[in-house]
C-alpha cells in the first residue's frame, strides 16, 4: 500500500533555498524505494516576495499552505537593516502567523552533542535533552500596544496570555514525551515574579503529574535554568516552558551542542488537524546566502523530525544515523553545502 | 573633614548573614583610619521575619530603610517548598518591593573573569562586561492577574510596562558606562517579537545615541546574546536591556565567569533620591546555611560596587585589588566563610 505525503516546501531567504535543497535530497533519498513517496509544492515566501510583491503571507498562501500534510521551512528574513524591509515584519507576519494559524502548540527542539562536535563548554559530558516549548501563547500572542508613541511620555506594554488550555496541552505532550525518554521532566519558568502566569502553569504541571506517576518533576526559575546549561546540561531529559523561555533556551542549547547549525526543531500541532512545520532553529544568513558556505545538518536533521512525525521512525532513524556518521568523520576542512548533503545521503545506504 | 554614611543592613535568609559578616568586616577594614566611617542599622527582614511576625516588609520598615545612604544585602528567601511559606513571596514582597519603592531603576552587573577563576568555557577569553539591567519595569511591574483561576478555563496574563521615562534614563546610564569604559554598548531585546516594547527601546537608544557619538551601538536579540555569552564573551563592553532579559542573561554570565559565588550587584538609583542597594547575585541556599561553607567573595565585590557609588573610588578598588589577589591564590582547598573574609581582609595591606 503506498502512501503520498504532500508537502509543503517553504525555502525562504539567505540560505532556506540551499539547506532546504539538501534537505529535499535527503528526504527524497531515504524513502527511495518504499511505498512513502512526497509530492512537493514550493511557496516562494519571505523577505525577497516580499520586496516583490508587497505581501508577506495572503490568506490564499495560508490556505493553500494549510492543504499539505507537512511543512518544511529553511529560513525567513532579509538582511538586517535593510530600510525596504522596515516597514515589514517577517518574522511576525509569516513564520509567527504560521505556527499561530496552523496551531504549532508544540515546539520541539532536541539538543544533543553529537559523537565528534566541539562545544563550547570544557566538559559538557553526555548532552541529550528536548526543550518542549509552547508555540501559541505567551508573550507572543502580539498582544501588545503603545500610546504616546514616539514621544517622551511613550508607554509601551506587552501582554502574556496564558491558558489552562493552552498550557495543559502541551504540559500533557511534555509529560508523555518524559516517559518515552528518561522519564524526567523540568518544568522551567519565572513563578517567584511572574506570579499569575507561573501559578498556572505550577498548577497544571502538579495536575497532569499525577497521571504520570513515572515522570519525575522538577522546577527551575528560567534564570538559573541558564546556568544549569553550562554547568550540568546533561541533567536535562525533557524541559518544558512559556515560548519566551523556550526560545532563549534553545538558543543557548544550541550554542553548547556545537552550534545553531546543528539545531533542528518541529512546529507541531500533536492534533493533526493542521499541517506540523519543520524548521532549522538558525536564520537566514543572508551574509552568506548563495555562496555554498552554510550546514545544511539543521535542515536535513528537522527532515528526521518531520519523517519522525509522519510515523516513519525507521526513516527518521536512517537520517540521524547518516547525520551522525558524517558527523563524526568531519576533519575541519569546509565542505560545500551540496557536498554535506551528499555525503549525509552517502551515509544513509552504510 | 569626616563623612558618616548611614548604612542600612540586610543580612535576610541562609547563608545572608554570613557573606554579609565579612562584607561588613571587609567594609570596615578598607575604610580604617580614613576620614569614612559607617554607622550600620541591620534590618531583620526575609522568611525568618515572616515566620515570626507575618510581616515581610511594613511601610515603617520601608521608611526607615529609605532614611539610610545605602543598603547592604545579603540573601533572602526561605527553603524551597516550605509549606509555612507557601502564601508569602519573599522576593516579590521584599526584594522586588525595594527594588521598586526606592526606584533603582539601575541594576549594575558586572561580570568578569578572574584570573585563576575556571570558567565552565574551554575558550572563554578575556571577559570584562558590564550589564545595566533596567529595574523598575518590564514583566517586574506586577501588572498580571487572572480570571477563572484554578479552572481548565484560566486565563492568566502578565503585563509588561515600559515607558520612554523609564527606558531613557536607564539608557543614559548605559550610555555613560560606555564612554566610561571601552566604548561599545549592545542592547539586548526582541524587537522582532515584542515589537511595541522593543520599538520603544529601539527608538531611545538611536535617540540618546546622537548625544554619545563616541559610543559604538550595537543590537542583538535576546536568543543570539545568550549564544554569544558561550561562544564569544569577550566581545561584550556594556549591555543595556530590560528587567527580564537582564535578569536571564546576568545568572547565564555568573556561570560562564566561574560562577553565581563570584557575582556582585548594585541596584541604583543613580539621581541619589533614595538609597541605593547592594546585593551578591547569588540567593540564600538554604541548605549550607550555618555551616560557613558559603563564599562571601560576591557580597564582598557588592562593598566595592557601593564604595564606588558612594564616590570612595580607591577604597573600592582596594577592594577589588584584594579579591583578585585572593581569587588568584585559591588552591581549590575549602576555606570556611570566615578565613575567606579573613584572607581579603589580609590581601587589603598587601
Ligand atoms: C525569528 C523569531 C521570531 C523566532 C522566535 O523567536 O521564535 C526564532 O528566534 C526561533 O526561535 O524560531
Ligand atoms: C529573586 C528574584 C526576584 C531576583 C530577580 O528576578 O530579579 C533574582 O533572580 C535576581 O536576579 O536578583
Amino acid at each position: 500500500m503506498s502512501r503520498t505525503v504532500k508537502l509543503a516546501v517553504i525555502p525562504g531567504d539567505g540560505i532556506g533555498p540551499e539547506v532546504v535543497s539538501e534537505a529535499v535530497k535527503v528526504l527524497e533519498a531515504v524513502t527511495a524505494g518504499t511505498d512513502v513517496s512526497f509530492e512537493r509544492t514550493t511557496f516562494s515566501l519571505g523577505a525577497q516576495r516580499y520586496l516583490e510583491t508587497g505581501d508577506v503571507l495572503t490568506e490564499e498562501d495560508l490556505e493553500a499552505i494549510a492543504s499539505h500534510d507537512a511543512i518544511l521551512l529553511g529560513a525567513v528574513g532579509g538582511a538586517p537593516g535593510d530600510p525596504r524591509l522596515a516597514g515589514a515584519n517577517i518574522e511576525r507576519g509569516l513564520l509567527l502567523k504560521l505556527r499561530f494559524s496552523l496551531d504549532h502548540y508544540v515546539n520541539l527542539r532536541p539538543t544533543r552533542i553529537y559523537p565528534g562536535v566541539p562545544s563550547p563548554l570544557a566538559d559538557a559530558g553526555d548532552v541529550d535533552f528536548v526543550v518542549v516549548r509552547e508555540g501559541t501563547e505567551g508573550p507572543y500572542v502580539g498582544n501588545g500596544g503603545s500610546i504616546r508613541t514616539g514621544t517622551p511620555h511613550e508607554v509601551a506594554n506587552e501582554v502574556s496570555v496564558n491558558t489552562a488550555y493552552g498550557v495543559e496541552r502541551v504540559v500533557r505532550y511534555a509529560f508523555a514525551a518524559a516517559r518515552s525518554r528518561h522519564g524526567r521532566l523540568t518544568l522551567v519558568h519565572k513563578t517567584n515574579v511572574l506570579t499569575f502566569a507561573g501559578s498556572l502553569w505550577k498548577r497544571i504541571v502538579d495536575e497532569v503529574a499525577i497521571e504520570f506517576p513515572d515522570v519525575t518533576v522538577d522546577y527551575l526559575h528560567v534564570d538559573a535554568a541558564t546556568i544549569f546549561f553550562v554547568t550540568n546540561p546533561g541533567r536535562f531529559d525533557v524541559l518544558v516552558t512559556d515560548n519566551l523561555f523556550g526560545d532563549i533556551l534553545t538558543d543557548l542549547a544550541g550554542a553548547i551542542s556545537g552550534g545553531i547549525g546543528l539545531a533542528a526543531s518541529g512546529n507541531i500541532n500533536p492534533d493533526g488537524t493542521s499541517p506540523s512545520m519543520f524548521e532549522p532553529v538558525h536564520g537566514s544568513a543572508p551574509d552568506i546566502a548563495g555562496t555554498q558556505k552554510a550546514d545544511p545538518t539543521a535542515a536535513i536533521l528537522s527532515v528526521a523530525l518531520l519523517l519522525d512525525h509522519l510515523g516513519l521512525a525507521d526513516a527518521a532513524a536512517s537520517v540521524t544515523r547518516a547525520v551522525t556518521e558524517d558527523i563524526a568523520t568531519r576533519t575541519g576542512t569546509p565542505r560545500r553545502t551540496a557536498e554535506i548533503g551528499d555525503a549525509i545521503v552517502a551515509a544513509l545506504s552504510l
